[in-house]
């Protein structure tokens, strides 16, 4: 224990709130009028953002670490969920506060909004930084002006994006992570094999029960039957290596053969006691990925209303941009997709009793057993 | 006073919970396993969904009856802001409620979703009567299937969405309503007129500010100089009326010219006593369209996490219509492009003395000159 | 405008990003095993806060300076009502926000909090000064430790305390403004006493009601007569001018009678325009009350989560001292018992012709008129 | 699979609208001016407030059944934490919505109040249901009126309310559960005693750094001892036995002694992977009774603000018996106390390495074994 510890110690200079607080400087000070009222708001609803995207960085250092290496210690998945659900209330907290800007008017902001230009949230350093870590790379994005995202930075801050970009995203961790799941082959439970039977058998049954059916009249049944091949065509194609390794390389899909199978195991067996762990950590990735998007739909509806179709502070196009960004870096969607993928419990092939036990705790199983 | 104010009631029987909690029929109650646990969240939802649209219906009912005819009642206008306003409170909580649907994984959905075909939310008639309300047009709504979205009601709810959309929709008796406005010409100010000077003013202003610049290359002052251009042409075609009634004609604008300008005065002078509520009112109806856009967006993320690709229970392909949905049945975006017309306090055309006594309460203005 | 306008401004630089960014110093760095994960949150969350806490107090600087002399211009009501909007969604970002606090657990919270001592919450300055601004006089503060509020503040600090204490808080230019509501009396309409004939006239028809209720037994009559009387003993004591001067004395009301007359009137005939705004205004004046006391009642549950029974990091007796705060800091709660004097619309005394017309706006009146 | 599946459903039939949209009857309807407008929200709100009051039920059955009986299914754990988190969520929405209700202002009930004499949210069966479910006792329920809590049930309706009583409660579940935790007492490994050498220890170290101190005088030194002494007296009592025993006869606490040691070991241990998910659940259990503390209390101030210092509708005293409930009913206070037992992750004893073993997964320590 250092012996610092002792040393008494103030809120005020424990927080730097000198520097903290001293740090608005309201560029409309200049105007024969006065500062405008709102500049104010602006600003420092912005340092409250770039506050936050410090601490989201920060939980995603933390869990980056923890997955890079060539396996993951079983405690860190437990950590890592607990700082995807901080993460997960970040963004809640952002989101909200969009409110608060709104209550400045289109007409309040043009008191100040000449004296920006071109500042923009382009040039939040930090938030491309979050996207980098997340796993948004350069050619995916989409350009604005036709300028490479880095422009705007410094010199070193570009190569710092460079690298985090080179090095594995958390999205590429999770696949890796996915693609080392010990159960997808385990003594005679070949689960692929079992799933497709599954999927034969629950299609096969439901095509019995619409030719069976005395509700249905000709065209329905002959409608849903359709349907139902429809469905079957979908899980073949789906669940067919050589398609799938097809769509990555024509980037459609971003996550690997091997990943997807992993995901779609643990989701369909997430009440084993040792899946449930990662399954809460694949719910919360889907979550964060989920609120990065409703943020940056949010953003551009509050861009929207600001400025309408004017360009932004910073050149941008606002609006439109924004709001496709909400598609276009929608970083995690091939999780989305696995949820297509799933068949009733009804229909779950059963796992090997030994299989079972080993996917129980151990201390649980042995107090049975005795 | 009726007679019947004093017989004794109880919170059951005023509430009716005896037929409402007993309204849950689970279709997963005929399987072979009983109940599937998580389709009482589905069901009670839903009903929580629809008991909150009834009450925007009656809040809406109350606003459309006060702006039918030929002038609102000044006392009015505030009661409408205060229904607007808890017509918005309704939609925070519409959007916060996905949350808990959140809370049912696509897995469990499953164990009961086969039995819900092939109902679906697009046959929520009070949704389809909330959209036709505010504005919403059956030649400019989406298809789906290309089905008339009538199709799934019985004849009589088709003809009552009929009357609603031939008759006057929020959007239009807003914009009636502004068409009557009184200030736009008062004896010898003519607000367009005055409105034109000082955006060349303004202009004129800017690039005096740009040329003289000693921060600025000469690059950058042509760069800006081609900006400015690009505003001042925006500002001539918007405020053109031809320009503008052409717009409306190719269904790229909705509001007409004379509402639009209305609408740019009442944000302009906002501060004037008299103006103030109006300008509430216009607040409160952009509040509503960011909600309604937002709970649609909202909405086609929860279909895209339970479903994925597939096709939702009423055979809708689900995510894609409903983001798309968030963008095309926008209703008011015409009032959110006002903001790129306003100009800077600064700049605003000062009133005539008389003028702004008008505009005051005649109670104050009497006191002071007294 | 100023030559300034045309320097380029970086968005890092506008923000001071570097200084915001860097003000993160964690005392549990020096620690043999390296910082404490959690610390980074700890100060973030604070820093914002703080920084919060600055915009509130930004704003409500403008809204008190608009409410000191001897009249408030007609046009600053509107703007202050958008102001108190926007510290009310402040305040609901502040408490929402708790939830992100709530993610570190008291275990994590011990790695650093030996570090933190005697640093405490108590020792915010900008939190006391805008209890001050609001109207929390220094001898109704609940002493903690039975040391004085302003002890752990530079004499600097303490005295401006002491100086806005001194000057005219929130609540008391409200106060003010209302006593000088100028409809009290008007011409041959008193309201008092148009308002005591309404009353009665209320409680005499309830009593004939509950007389000849052929719904209520003997028993249930004569209790329900007991509650008339009961009622009717309220109305008379509160409303009687001597009664509220003795309760203002003995410390149980603040509000003088005059201003307690005042915000009655303005809350039964709200709907009269020029009253609209006024009505406005005192409904965000007890929002920010309400949220306040919410945000006092969520700290004290944090604190109680994360500390349990023992003292806070100051010395502080944590939850039990803050949620006694949230009872007896509530500054405006006369505001709340305005509710108790309302009489339903129906008994309201209606207005001489001539007063509504003063109580509209002129212009329409005028239209209308001619 | 039942032959109903392929029946067609109508979203209109599923969700029984009929029934649910016409149970909206206003008793002001009987009034000469027609119904009063706002009636509509306060039933509509209400018959929202029960159909999530029926989903909590549903899922509090759900784990009460659960954690019946000997012992609790592992993958059950799992469950219960997703259905408390669904019951979290549902709270939120509960909690949020009360700002809907708030939009309605006192003088707005005033139309109707008096037609709903004497029907009361007291009356709400549902809700005394979840309470009792939750493990709140009728001999610790304060009472309103003297009147026992059941007095305004039917004769079944109160014997169930007895029946769930006398069955085991969440809270009584719970702490049998955490009495049957096998980990307190491990071979050679006996938590109890560790515990109390770490704390003794920890605080010993602790008095070493306050004396050697160079930053503290005299004065703050001997503070600061005097303090630790509290410390130390603290964790003793606390810890003892016979102390806890003797709290818990005088009902100062609730949870056994035995429960508060296993709640203690997981929460210090939750690191381990097999405590990891039982640790999630404790925290889930926090998590509603902060929230339904919370409830109470937002619901005491939304009454406070509607109603003043009257009575409610169903002669309760309103705000004040509402805000001594959260205080009172507080029915997980206990957990919450752990937090103080806390020692720092650094001062935690170490497990011998064969009962982490124990307490890793058994799938992975073979791996990692072979």
């Amino acid at each position: 224990m250092s012996k610092q510890k002792y040393n008494t110690i103030h809120y005020k200079n424990y927080l730097a709130l000198d520097e903290i607080l001293s740090a608005q400087n309201l560029k409309s000070a200049a105007e024969p009028d006065g500062p405008a009222h709102d500049e104010m708001l602006f600003i420092i609803i912005h340092q409250v953002y770039e506050l936050w995207f410090k601490q989201i960085i920060h939980e995603l250092e933390w869990i980056i670490r923890a997955f890079e290496g060539d396996s993951v210690d079983e405690r860190n998945i437990g950590t890592a969920v607990d700082r995807l659900e901080r993460i997960l209330e970040i963004l809640k907290v952002l989101i909200a506060q969009i409110r608060i800007l709104e209550t400045m008017t289109p007409l309040d902001f043009l008191d100040f909004r000449n004296y920006l230009f071109p500042a923009s949230g382009f040039q939040s350093f930090q938030f491309r930084k979050v996207e980098a870590m997340l796993g948004l790379k350069s050619d995916t994005r989409m350009t604005y002006n036709e300028q490479h995202y880095t422009i705007p930075f410094t010199s070193e801050e570009a190569k710092e994006l460079d690298e985090i970009e080179s090095n594995k995203s958390l999205f590429e961790l999770v696949a890796a992570w996915l693609e080392r799941t010990p159960f997808l082959e385990f003594k005679e439970f070949n689960f692929l094999s079992k799933y497709h039977e599954a999927v034969d058998h629950m299609l096969q049954k439901e095509r019995k029960a619409i030719d069976e059916s005395e509700f249905l009249g000709v065209e329905e049944k002959a409608m849903r039957i359709r349907m139902l091949e429809g469905t079957d065509n979908y899980f073949q194609t789906v669940m067919d290596k050589d398609f799938h390794e097809l769509q990555v390389e024509k980037g459609e899909a971003r996550l690997s053969y091997k990943a997807t199978v992993a995901a779609l195991l643990i989701n369909l067996y997430r009440d084993e006691p040792i899946l449930h762990l990662p399954y809460n950590f694949l719910e919360r990735i889907l979550d964060i990925d989920e609120y990065v998007t409703m943020w940056r739909y949010r953003h551009a509806q509050m861009v929207l209303r600001m400025l309408g179709k004017k360009v932004g502070t910073g050149g941008s196009s606002g609006y439109d941009y924004l709001a496709k960004t909400a598609q276009k870096h929608h970083i995690f969607r091939d999780f989305h997709n696995i949820s297509t993928l799933l068949i009733p419990r009804s229909e779950l092939p059963e796992l090997p009793v030994h299989l079972r036990k080993e996917l129980g705790f151990y201390f649980t199983q042995k107090v049975l057993d005795d």
